[in-house]
């Protein structure tokens, strides 16, 4: 305890007032500190990257100012103001590379299980479509074939037993390979990475999360997860294997290897470039950055994330993996128009996207708590592996569960060639033999053909599958993304509806609703639009995303004309999902892995409530805070001590704040204080202040540490609401803040303060409720 | 002066310390204070207003919470809910509606310079366009006559005479009324409007500037510039058009009407909706808003920009200004590819870019402050006559010149039909007479027809009389945009680079380069990308802006085909562009007219070197401090205060920070107190604090003031970089800050301040330069 009495305190103000005074002029700031690494699951200070970059960033500008500089600094500099243009070339061009060489492998590796390709024109790393291609013969492709002829079997019954067993022999195979990976080799590969990204993005470190294994081992697992017909989808998991290229190659260049919050930055243009190929959508990959996963976002982000989404989107289409010179596997283009009376259409359908997205992320996250509290928590492998068995077998005897999710969904997006019938859900019973000119009345007698009822059965069939796939399969230890499996359901279910109002129209266009829009024998609505906007509302309902899916999906069909349908559907599940709960599914897995995200705040409180040590505990002393002169001993301080630093203030009594020292940079520099001069002892007195007493004989050498003191640390006052401390901790992205009363230090508060509280709220609002 | 003792300033300390305490627990945050209004040509206090909203938010809520509470306020409660979502929706038609009225309007009137539409189809009220379509025969259209047919007249030459003449007598008379209505009726219709909406939203108040007789007048003015042929555009002031409807629509609810920040975010969304229109691209738009004229977006103005944008684009479209589905006149959809070889003519043209953009800059400022200074200043109305009647006599004569700045451009990115000649710059020589196939052979022979030549010499002209034209018209009292005469120039150049680079590799066919990406006959090179890429390039050039144009441009063109040359192009002329001088023309313009707007900020210096009162000035106290207790004399010092409003401190000689509180709050507060009770005379003591002493008998009474303080005043201590206290000025958009050194009031900030000091600064670097 201090002694001093309030005059010798005010004395010893004065004293060092002066000293302080010193100190700044000094401009301390533009020292170069002792530069601390950020330890594994802790939170990153953006202010002092930042302001370490400004710092950087004026010293080579200086050594280039003069003219006597050497070249050397000139070309400095132009390198370095070039270098995040070039990091973010070099990221979108290995991201298209990376998902080039993804899509090619999946589509071979998902049609393997079922054929292959041979014959005198085929090659076995054909994939059936090009196989097909090469035969000339893409009406009867006899160089594809499937286990069942390669085997020969001869009767349908021994053809089918061939080919479904192959079918989950293969399935498990690749599950199984693709879980080993994981396992063996590069543990984070798991899991879609979004909320990961985001949370890294949000100023989280976890080593290694962005390394070159788990580059590796996502890029190799990936698509053998799609392969063993999992219900997963690989547009997920592409924004990770982004962020992974953009990490890598943002350390080649030191102005981000060395500065968390540079290369912060690049991740969110990674992202970006990631969701570019991921959906062919490069301005819906910017928005997705920015709506979704990004935290600190300026205007130079923004051009750089613009950059390289097109970069990424442009080296794709050169790769053309799908060789139909679009990025994605379901490119629609309509030009039927649709009609107001369908907004009702829409709007059940928002409604329907946003009931399974919130019943999606009940239930998916009550499965992975249970997971983690069971056996199966022991047994990832082999849950991978019967996760695989059971898919195979379930899905292999509906031709709709069959086939890959991202064909399902593009059959189930496309306009029926009413020419041509392809597709059992096309085949509508016709009056007439007349197919070139299809009328209404042509339609209406018949109604709906066997084939489409058995489409319909089977169409059901399989989102019930899906939902329940999905559900499980969503968590377990493979790469796994929810964009395709959460399309599937939606399309499905968009679809159906679609040709339930189509039919209802053709039965009822007498009516004036439907007359005074649909012209004699017209047929009006198309269900391959209501798959689209389907598509779009499960979407919206699990991820709670809206700006960023209307775009994607406005990429996607490449028009105006159906901005209005999504729109309505995908607000209208957001709305109705929000109703269950305010949170995404990425938001709810940052959750229930405990990642520290600072999310909005809306309860009242002040700052005071939140900092420690709490106002109330009046009996424990401020434990964390070192005065202006301090005995080295702050050594010992350093271990107990609940902050990342400590506040420095003029004396105990006055709590006068004169700046704030982080713990490690403390560390660093008495340990380098003990190497370099031979008087420091445990006895000796650390000064923070530039001016230090003159040292008398017999005692130890003072430690001089005003070069570590970050003299302007953040502070508010302590009745500021919460609300405004949560916006600076955000937008101006601080670890800690000091809290002030009248200029006296009351407390301090940290991420995992304002974290920790919001826990507790959150808690305690929901035992009320 | 304060006659203190230290002791009793101890003494006072503790005892204000308790009565602070009572006033913090009563959480006076949530008392509504008084509703001071923003004077014009002040700033406003984001996070006051932010806060204001909250309060008001938290009221309505608990209102509605309980089951008791009447119907009424359950759905005030919802109405409040959607007010944000309705107000968007009715502003994006608003815009949609207006843009399409200017744009009938305009093309009329500009075709009513040159003929009228007569005959037995025709009728006076349709323009050109729509005059030949129901004439039915485009080709030869009769209804549409020429001035001089309609007054018989029989020579060419009298002919040519009677037209010309007429041209110039309705463009003159156009501007004449033009200027009168901005004269009379609403003088802030003039200019482009988008550095005056980028200044309000940054939080300047500029009474009327958004007012229903802006409306009004720009939108009756707008037509008439454009139609009098002065070289600008519609474009820019379609943005002020949308954020007058924005205004008009936001303050009919009183959630934006009594809270300028949260109407600021509807502006925003409205700016968005402006784009939106006058491109036909709703995604441009909202970036536009994004990267050029918005200053704070949350994530939640981005939704609301977004539903406006794609609105206003819908509503636009189902009026259909133009007749062709699209929405903007140059909609251009190219199927060729592009070859890398090109890349150089891409880059020269953005180089060029650049150049023209700092060249018009530069050229632009220096009249505009030639205007201010000169004679012309005291003459605005025949300013406009003047520049109508030159820019006619010289226009006419030109071909290019004569049609309307947008149709020009309409050409020039029109890929020539080889099949039929069109326009003079499409005219070829050919080498036989098979017009079906053109190959390079064919075209090569003859090189540039004399109607060729004769085109690239008119255009040369047009493309010299519109640069001089711009630069002198663009500053007139007359609503003017920028967009197209930017774009008309670099569409030019680009033409002619274009045209350039086509006939070289049609000469060159044989050289590898050229021969490995165009196969034989081929013509490889199409001008009309290159009008495009010229366009974007200057605007580019002239704005700054990259990313949403790169976007506009993507969505006119409809594909990632042209993504490459795009961003190739206006990279290359920004950054030509950076290097004369880092502003685009907004900006520019904002500091020409001294509006005090908050940007980067790259100088080295700290708080305390910015804050009043100086340090240096030891001598001078600080004048607007108040103490926690104060003579109601606070009246006078409010009109001799600096600024709006006063720190309140525990005690002179102390300084220690309690509160801040708005001067005109104050004055109220006052006014009440004077009018509700009797006893509070000059005489009366102010208290801060919740608990005030007992009244002695015989005093004045006691005016109690604690709601009106604000008791969570933003701080920074005084050695905070000035670029840390810029970042937070503009992230949490304050109007001041507190300067703090160990708790000790220093000095206060205020955005003047900082403007006043940034511009010191770079008056000071100019001069040594």
């Amino acid at each position: 305890m201090e002694s001093d009495s309030d005059d010798q305190l005010l004395e010893s103000d004065r004293f060092s007032d002066l000293a302080i005074e010193m100190s700044f002029s000094n401009n301390s700031q533009n020292q170069p500190q002792p530069r601390a690494k950020y330890r594994n699951y802790h939170s990153i200070d953006w202010l002092r990257e930042l302001s370490k970059d400004k710092i950087r960033h004026t010293r080579i500008n200086r050594a280039a100012a003069s003219r006597s500089s050497p070249t050397k600094d000139k070309i400095n500099k132009i390198v370095d103001a070039a270098s995040g243009w070039i990091v973010v070339l070099l990221i979108g061009a290995a991201s298209g590379l990376c998902a080039g060489v993804v899509d090619v492998t999946t589509k071979w590796l998902a049609d393997f299980k079922r054929g292959i390709c041979t014959g005198e024109h085929g090659s076995f790393w054909l994939n059936q479509e090009q196989c097909c291609w090469t035969a000339y013969s893409t009406e009867n492709c006899t160089d594809w074939r499937k286990w069942g002829e390669v085997f020969g079997a001869s009767t349908d019954a021994s053809l089918f037993t061939a080919d479904y067993f192959m079918y989950v022999l293969f399935g498990v195979t690749m599950g199984a390979i693709c879980a080993a990976i994981v396992k063996y080799f590069s543990p984070y590969a798991t899991g879609s990475g979004i909320p990961e990204v985001k949370t890294i993005l949000s100023g989280f470190v976890i080593h290694g999360y962005l390394g070159i294994c788990t580059l590796l081992g996502k890029m190799f697992a990936l698509p053998l997860a799609v392969g063993a017909g999992l219900s997963l989808g690989k547009e997920g998991p592409l924004v990770h294997v982004a962020s992974c290229c953009g990490n890598a190659i943002a350390r080649l260049f030191p102005k981000y290897k060395h500065n968390q919050a540079k290369r912060r930055e690049m991740l969110s243009a990674a992202a970006a470039a990631g969701v570019s190929v991921a959906f062919g959508a490069p301005i819906g990959g910017v928005l997705f950055s920015l709506e979704e996963v990004s935290y600190y976002f300026p205007l130079k982000t923004l051009y750089r994330s613009f950059l390289s989404a097109m970069t990424a989107a442009f080296v794709l289409r050169s790769i053309n993996p799908f060789g139909n010179e679009h990025l994605v596997m379901f490119y629609s283009h309509y030009d039927e128009p649709w009609y107001w009376f369908e907004i009702i259409g829409f709007i059940v359908v928002g409604i329907l996207g946003g009931l399974y997205g919130a019943f999606f992320n009940k239930m998916n996250i009550m499965y992975c708590k249970f997971r983690k509290s069971s056996k199966l928590a022991d047994w990832p492998y082999l849950e991978v592996v019967f996760t695989c068995v059971a898919t195979a077998i379930l899905c292999f005897p509906n031709f709709y569960t069959q086939m890959a999710q991202s064909d399902l969904i593009a059959m189930l997006f496309k306009t029926c060639n009413y020419e041509r019938w392809e597709e059992d859900i096309c085949h509508y019973t016709l009056n007439s033999n007349n197919t070139k000119h299809i009328s209404a009345d042509d339609m209406i007698i018949g109604g709906l053909s066997p084939e489409i009822v058995r489409s319909i059965v089977g169409l059901l069939l399989a989102m019930l599958l899906y939902i329940v796939l999905t559900i499980v399969t969503f968590g377990i230890k493979v790469p796994s993304g929810l964009f395709i499996p959460s399309m599937t359901v939606g399309a499905i279910f968009g679809r159906l509806i679609g040709l339930g109002i189509q039919q209802f129209v053709l039965n009822f266009n007498h009516w004036s609703v439907f007359s005074s829009y649909c012209g004699e024998g017209q047929v009006c609505v198309n269900p391959g639009l209501y798959a689209m906007v389907g598509a779009a509302s499960t979407l919206s309902g699990v991820t709670r995303m809206t700006v960023s899916l209307v775009v994607i999906m406005y990429e996607l069909t490449g028009g105006l004309l159906y901005i209005v349908p999504l729109m309505v559907a995908t607000m209208t599940a957001k709305w109705i999902g929000d109703a269950f709960g305010h949170e995404g599914i990425y938001d709810l897995h940052i959750k229930l892995n405990n990642y520290p995200f600072l999310d909005n705040y809306n309860y009242s409180n002040l700052a005071c409530d939140v900092m420690r040590p709490r106002p109330e505990d009046h009996s424990q002393s401020f434990v964390g805070v070192i005065r202006i002169q301090y005995s080295i001993k702050i050594e010992e301080m350093i271990k107990i001590s609940p902050y990342h630093g400590f506040p420095v203030v003029l004396s105990r009594s006055c709590m006068r704040l004169i700046g704030f020292v982080v713990s490690q940079d403390l560390q660093i520099a008495i340990d380098e204080l003990r190497m370099q001069s031979q008087g420091i002892t445990s006895q000796s007195m650390a000064h923070f202040t530039d001016t230090v007493p003159i040292q008398k004989p017999g005692e130890p050498s003072i430690a001089r540490l005003s070069h570590i003191l970050d003299i302007a640390p953040v502070n508010v006052s302590d009745v500021t609401p919460m609300a405004l401390v949560l916006e600076i901790f955000r937008k101006l992205g601080i670890r800690h803040c000091m809290v002030l009363r009248h200029g006296k230090l009351q407390g301090i508060i940290t991420r995992k303060d304002i974290l920790y509280h919001i826990a507790r709220l959150n808690s305690y609002s929901g035992q009320t409720d």
